[in-house]
């Protein structure tokens, strides 16, 4: 029977997804979205606002946005014609697959993964092939990946892995690409915590995407900005899903000048890797909790009572994580950003807390 | 045979599009992208700019952004759960068209028209039903557009139009809602210039998409925001293609203190519509070109000459127009931003000169 409701024109595998959301909630110690708790310094931002004020705001942005694309072929020494922007990088995941997938086209993705992956390739109404983790210590299925690969249009790989923070070597990476029928999107969001990075790869491998974006060690998830570096012939198909204006002109002055200065974030960057090594070495002193080995800015841990339970305990003493345990193999998981070390050393303190209720 | 370059994996249908792109030109008189000449006063902005120094850069916008939402709902008088925003209306044709179109699908769109509708719409693999202006006026051929409005998901008007500035009524636009299958959205970029909105038919007719633009009148084209207000029910739906955190720190702070300040606006939109109406009159006294009454912040001109030969005039005497003929029906045509009073003195003065050319 035909839906007369105004969204019965809707396609029915859109109506039945669940958007992708995140319920707000307010605490002290905020460990749930796996952002840069150090600030940006007051005198860049406010160099960033300067130059804001000194440009016409009733006036598009540039087509293309020609100063922040040279300074980001600088600071990768890739070719600016294989330079794409995005307001944030979601929205580069989103051209990829909207030029790549449709019905009869099909994408791989591990599991679990970054939710939005499988979630934008449903509304395109493509086929999803799930390679799960090896649930023991959530690495890579290398084997499935390369078998999916082989009759895949893109298969996408965060690298490394949210929500896990498994790492995989460059090595499986190359012989990703080796096997790969279609195009290898390596989504290198957290890259900067791993030391590792696909990016001298382009050369070699002409089916390879990799994604960044400026949300995580960057320090700018407030302002949305995202790049990608590809083939400039895969570059140039992107570009035509991509929006126009899609950046506006604040985050392109400050992702210019972030880019310009980001020593002021190496720091920031070692110190957060170091807090990561001890928090995980911390809680791998704890029985009660199982810890991943994590190459990011967050730590997946796995507990012996519900997640949700967990999860209240350490929120009612104001520090806030994240509830994963709904993604697949991830049972009473919990995923906690690394924060300062006070903020760490309050999140350590609750869990100790929260596992000793009965 | 199978095509082994890296883009060999984007879809046909993507392969063969033109991208949306612009040459940029640089010009003392800037006439060719719509804008609002008048520059938004700097005491908003440095308030604009005080809020989101006070904010933390590296967390990420809120999921929903409430604030502006319920700005905007009190100054729309419709329902909050029924707007979304986005970075430019852009996206959000984007997503509406993502949740409704795929292969086996049809958009009607009335030709000459914004590009972007097609464009997304085919990279959508999705049929596009294209319904001509009546080429003599560029006035919407409604008997046409009821019979595609029929069989399509989607019908979709710019209203007024861009790039002919030709205003629906609202009695036609009911006329369509009634006949409609499926959504009717309404892209009410450069309503505020045409008096009229279709914002008071959302109550009674559940088909209808209302879209709005921060780039136009409200001079905020370099800051990237839109609004979209439907039915809840399609809201949800359309909500699933949005990307998270689309609207970044800076633009949710400029839209809230637009909207709340509007009246900071009136006068520039008045003094717009105002030189629209004279630069029309004083067109209308040459017999070499023949201008199309507009409702928008731009004029339509048809010339004897080629109007590429026409644009490179203006161009050479510091004016920049669009040229718009490679559009169907628009041989010939150039599209006229409204400046300042003095720019489109420049911009007749300048036409002038051109036409006397042999």
């Amino acid at each position: 029977m035909q839906d007369l409701s105004p969204s019965g024109v809707v396609k029915p595998e859109v109506r039945g997804l669940t958007a992708y959301t995140l319920k707000h909630f307010e605490a002290d110690v905020k460990l749930d979205q796996n952002e840069n708790p150090h600030e940006l310094p007051a005198d860049l931002k406010r160099a960033v606002v300067e130059r804001v004020l000194s440009r016409p705001w009733g006036r598009y942005p540039e087509f293309v946005p020609t100063a922040v694309i040279k300074t980001l072929a600088k600071f990768t020494g890739w070719k600016e014609e294989g330079i794409l922007v995005g307001n944030g990088s979601n929205e580069l995941i989103q051209a990829v697959l909207s030029v790549t997938l449709g019905p009869g086209r099909r994408i791989a993705v591990p599991q679990p993964t970054f939710t939005l992956y499988k979630l934008m390739a449903t509304t395109l109404q493509s086929e999803v092939v799930e390679v799960f983790l090896n649930p023991e210590n959530m690495t890579f299925d290398l084997d499935g990946l390369i078998q999916a690969a082989r009759t895949s249009d893109v298969l996408v790989i965060c690298n490394p892995n949210n929500p896990t923070g498994t790492l995989m070597q460059t090595d499986a990476v190359v012989t990703l690409l080796k096997n790969a029928r279609g195009l290898v999107l390596l989504d290198e969001a957290y890259h900067e915590f791993s030391e590792q990075s696909a990016r001298p790869l382009l050369e070699k491998h002409r089916n390879l995407v990799v994604l960044r974006t400026f949300s995580k060690a960057m320090a700018m998830a407030g302002l949305r900005f995202g790049y990608m570096m590809a083939d400039p012939d895969i570059a140039r198909e992107v570009y035509k899903a991509k929006l126009p204006y899609n950046v506006n002109i604040f985050t392109l002055a400050a992702a210019e000048i972030v880019v310009e200065r980001r020593a002021v974030l190496s720091e920031a960057i070692t110190s957060l890797i170091r807090e990561r090594d001890r928090v995980t070495g911390e809680l791998q002193k704890r029985p009660a909790v199982k810890v991943f080995p994590s190459k990011t800015n967050f730590v997946l841990i796995k507990a012996g009572k519900p997640a949700r339970e967990l999860f209240d305990a350490l929120y009612a003493q104001g520090v806030l994580v994240r509830d994963v345990s709904a993604y697949p193999l991830l049972d009473r998981c919990l995923r906690v950003s690394i924060g300062l070390l006070e903020e760490n050393d309050r999140f350590l303190k609750a869990l100790d807390r929260a596992l000793e209720k009965k």
